[in-house]
């Protein structure tokens, strides 16, 4: 789909739509300053003068507190003033279009949307119809992108294994099909040059080749696992066994789920991703989410910075 | 209905209730305030310490949003501390009194209640119930009455059309028998001396005599937009046509919506306005809503000085 | 049931999760810091540095808009910032665990919790869960305890009655088998040495013994009531009728509601506390509730300076 552009001719961001075609500076650009952002991201008022006045909105078409509290936090360290608009209970159940909303809230003075949306691309036709001078980040869309997802999930690839990922392996496994967050880590991993990115899941949980390019399908999990330096668990909907999508719970972390005996596969100083909230039990065994080489709750703390960066990058 | 006295004896705001009885002195008092408050309305943190340690309450017995957000901002402009009180999860539900809520939160140091009620005079109830020193102002009471809407709309004509409407000739179509904005709309455009007033409507959605006293009926709507310097359109809610009241939407699109024709009957530099959330293709076509002479987005964005107005002279 | 400890070795409130078990010292020393806290607890900025950058989250696993606001207003005038977390919309309903959205909120940088629950104990399980360093404070767990409802009755009771309550007679009436208000209060009372603890209800609504340890139980209200110095009436939930544990709110009124009569038998300057949200002309005649003896709107009151001095506690 087309969006508008992110980065504008000067190279400011714009709006933060995908991640998809950014090149490895423009990644790393924002890695660096989530870094410069990390030892103001869990305390402290140093930055609360950086950006007073400013105004950011959450606009959630589809209900996630835990994203939307991670913002409302990022832009309160920040000094911004935040307002939460739970469209649950908004206007557009009195039939007003989505983009009425956005500019009906844009017209009382917002600066930043962050906006999630149960449509893929819906966010990217949001911000082309917002004021120049209005940014947004899309907090997920559809299947589509969460690319402040896929960048704090770099931000933590990058602390565990630095910041050249050409000699590492990368797993990505599970139910990619549904997943933006997949894609969104797909995108970041071939921009920053992954040395080798690995897939794996039901063979109709996985999506289309576009999708998969420059990956390497595996269809075992003991096979995909094996000398990983970090996999990267996915969220299974349980409404997928409804679907018959899965035949069973049980089957399914039987066969894709990451146990300790499949973990000892992998690099011997591998980490452990997931972007939350966990299915114990069916994608990753309680032992190995709160297990030494888990990095769940690091993922979680890294979403401050990262998104503290890209507001204040968006502000800049 | 009576209500506690809105002004002081030394003309001090004690509450914002209704604009019905007011003087053209209060509103244009009221409309130069805010116009003080434009410069702070969307950024800039020069009025934080204005009222910085007071506390703002929203408490709403029937969502909106919008409104809400709007109070939210303005509050937080003015270095408030803001409270959101959603009754639908409240104590109201375990049976607990209207009053005794406000009682309750009142003694939780609220300084200024922005309360909104499906009843009319609901508002005016709890304001007579508040202690001295608290301030009600009035967010919508069943279709009794919206002041800062109306305030909000004058100020948005007066930035059109100037400060003496008595040459202006001002249309009000739609449904005003359930209609809270435009009770408040007659209210001030009485008060401040408005040449001709306007209405057109379906016979069984307008109201009595008495509110549409000083106003000119128009049954047919080419007629009634000829000539005119300002159409404020409302909103029809869609519960209207399965009460039988309105046959279809299309029929009423055809006799009430203003489409481009019938705008071109009116004066050259009219000016449209809706109080939102708009039916496109209902009560307005969607090519007047987002066209040249469209003042909806401007509405929107006075409501944020219109209310900071509004509390800063309550707590002046 | 066993929970963390939750004064450190060298006296320091680590969480607050009863009132079960704290010495008197421990209870005065939070009573005194509140009353340092009562000049600041309704206006003013004074405090706004003291904890400024640190952040509380509310995280009500049972809807509760007014003990939430009471805290979110006590938090932001120590100058925290707020986050409530409503589970409700959360994670949690697609199978995350308790713990594992408050780890992850945790992760988020968050200071201090204050988490209602609906199950006996789940607070101190969660307390036990959470950081060194993270302090968890229990806004309601089951029929557990309330202790910050206890230490702001202990405050309203002070304020009338002074600090010593050697020769107060005090007495509990109506649910308390279901009350963790009750039980909260109870435990205050006995750590405060108050002179004589009634208790008084329906049999089938009384708790265990060991619940009433210390407690003089009295069958008829009207020979509870008479000479006690504080009457501290609890609320009937409606659905006690539903469950046939109460054959009627007539009879129950008629048995156990405290009204004009029946308070003339107490001490002529006897006071009525309520926890709210009270039922009238069920557990309390309306004349009671608004009448001079009434102190339930300064129980409210009293529930910010509380609240100030616990977070302050836990944060020094």
């Amino acid at each position: 789909m087309s969006h508008p552009p992110q980065f504008a001719a000067d190279g400011r961001l714009d709006h933060l739509l995908t991640l998809d075609g950014l090149d490895a500076g423009q990644v790393n650009g924002l890695l660096e300053r989530a870094e410069q952002m990390l030892p103001h991201a869990h305390s402290g008022t140093a930055l609360r003068g950086r950006h007073a006045g400013r105004t950011l909105c959450t606009l959630f078409f589809e209900a996630s507190t835990r994203t939307r509290s991670s913002f409302q936090l990022a832009a309160t360290r920040l000094g911004m003033d935040v307002l939460n608009f739970d469209v649950a209970t908004s206007s557009t159940k009195k039939g007003e279009s989505a983009l009425d909303t956005l500019k009906t809230i844009e017209a009382m003075g917002v600066d930043v949307f962050v906006i999630r949306h149960a449509s893929d691309g819906a966010v990217a036709e949001l911000a082309a119809g917002a004021n120049p001078g209005t940014h947004v980040i899309n907090a997920g869309d559809g299947r589509a992108a969460h690319p402040t997802q896929g960048l704090l999930d770099m931000l933590t690839l990058r602390q565990h294994k630095g910041a050249d990922l050409s000699a590492l392996k990368v797993l990505v496994a599970g139910d990619l099909l549904h997943s933006r967050v997949a894609r969104s880590d797909l995108h970041a991993l071939r921009a920053l040059g992954c040395g080798e990115i690995r897939v794996c899941g039901p063979a109709n949980l996985l999506p289309d080749a576009d999708t998969l390019r420059g990956c390497r399908v595996i269809a075992g999990f003991d096979e995909a696992v094996r000398g990983v330096d970090v996999a990267i668990m996915l969220r299974l909907q349980r409404e997928r066994m409804e679907q018959g999508l899965v035949a069973s719970l049980e089957d399914y972390f039987r066969d894709y789920g990451l146990d300790p005996r499949r973990l000892a596969l992998a690099a011997p100083d591998a980490i452990v991703m997931h972007p939350g909230p966990m299915n114990r039990g069916i994608e990753i065994d309680g032992a190995v989410a709160d297990g030494p080489q888990s990095r769940v709750l690091a993922q979680v703390a890294n979403g401050l910075p990262v998104r503290m960066a890209v507001i204040d990058a968006l502000l800049s």
